[in-house]
């Protein structure tokens, strides 16, 4: 048996396609584009390439993008300023700021002051309650494209064993909820988890997102279950290593997303997507 | 064999008295008692009922009290300001909002305007965003007196099995949470999970909170598993029913919650020492 490939690529060229479409609707209508901030503050040579790679989406798509850059020596006073100034611009709809943040900033200045209607990558405070809580609101790209390449596959989650391993913030817990909301049982496993292998055999979708390259491996995956690789770890020759070790998996599991060119790949069409939304939401 | 009982009286008898404790070192220093607030719309009786055991309780720990009634006519209008008002008072440390507000107010009125700082149990989107993140927040009472009635009774988490039954946003949930910062691996289970007995039979830990009386029998329990009940069902009697078949379970659990006298029994001491918690915090 070989898995099928999730293929995040073509997932990410039809949303893109479809948020184009959306993108000149809103522009025709209201007179201007969807605006979309990137906020870099230091620099982050990984950081400042994924703020040229959106950009060059946003852009591609018909939105206006601004990149915004900080000094990090002014501190949580002008970062407090740089994020009231974008919740209160009337032409950015959506802003995504690049994480982590550099010493001496404090990711809660953006938690809990980022206006949550421009959220577009949901790590708020206000976008996290409103996902645990079941109510409508921006979510994490990343977790909400693995969902969205799997509903796009035909996948179906209703009553299906999910287990999600890693239990971050911004990719294991937002999905652990999206499966969630998708009625799968959902497991949690994380670094204190016991017989981990186990666990994952119990899987009908395993998704792993722990940032350890081939900690996946096929004798930890039920034969024919879906496997989505969240890992994006560059290795020495700054080529992507995801968390499942593609050539065993791929002979056991039903479906497989490889990496790259899996989930990281729709991320950025899901932020187009969401600032689409948001955009829409905030002109009604 | 037979289960050793979780024991909610003593858990919350014990809460009480470190809680009235601080009460008075709190009055000492600030001149004034915590003050608690429930706000009541409409007359349900058993909303009624629990409003008056809220209050006693919090007198007999020293707390100030206010009884604040709403009728509902006056609408999101009237909840809007009533919760305004509660938020900017400051002989008010906590509020309760008694659940599930009548129609026609909305319960998003009090989860987007109730000062978090204030919200005692846990309800607004911001206490459950700072949840889901792990950041420090107050937490709904119920899952937090489960896992306060663990701990008394030296049950360890960290690495165990959990399986939580029920994706309440008042129980279930929070709960999952909470078990998953103790390091538990953590499953979520509802009504649309296939197999529940082979699921429930994996936990070390087995929590039940979905109000159907008797549904956990003791073919779902594995031998020696620490078994928590959170039903509270009313039968013709009046008398409270758990989820969880006491009679055969109690021979095959290691450790058992009865109802009543278990987990419902330490939601208002919780209630309480969330409400000087969050009293200190607002002087500090």
């Amino acid at each position: 048996m070989t898995a099928q490939l999730l293929d995040g690529r073509a997932a990410a060229e039809a949303i893109r396609t479809d948020v184009a479409a959306g993108v000149q609707a809103f522009t025709a209508s209201h007179g201007s584009a969807p605006g979309l901030a990137t906020l870099l503050a230091g620099d982050d040579p990984g950081s400042a390439w994924y703020v040229r790679s959106i950009g060059r989406a946003a852009k591609a798509a018909g939105m206006a993008w601004r990149d915004v850059r900080l000094d990090p020596a002014g501190g949580d006073t002008a970062l407090r300023a740089t994020i009231d100034g974008l919740s209160a611009d009337t032409t950015i709809h959506g802003v995504i700021v690049l994480l982590p943040l550099p010493a001496p900033l404090s990711l809660g200045v953006v938690a809990e002051r980022l206006d949550p209607a421009k959220d577009v990558d949901g790590i708020t405070t206000a976008s996290a309650g409103r996902l645990a809580l079941g109510q409508p609101g921006l979510v994490p790209a990343t977790p909400l494209g693995g969902i969205e390449l799997l509903k796009r596959n035909g996948i179906s989650l209703a009553g299906a064993e999910a287990v999600v391993l890693g239990r971050s913030n911004i990719v294991g817990k937002p999905l652990a909820l999206l499966l969630l909301a998708e009625h799968a049982t959902v497991t949690l496993c994380h670094t204190r988890t016991r017989d981990l292998a186990a666990v994952c055999r119990r899987a009908d979708v395993l998704c792993a997102a722990v940032g350890r390259p081939g900690l996946v491996t096929a004798d930890m995956v039920k034969p024919g279950a879906v496997v989505l690789d969240f890992g994006t770890t560059p290795n020495d020759a700054g080529k992507l290593r995801g968390d499942v070790d593609f050539e065993t998996v791929h002979e056991v599991a039903g479906w497989l997303s490889p990496v790259p060119g899996g989930t990281e790949s729709v991320t950025t069409a899901i932020l187009l997507r969401n600032t689409l939304e948001a955009a829409n939401r905030q002109v009604a």
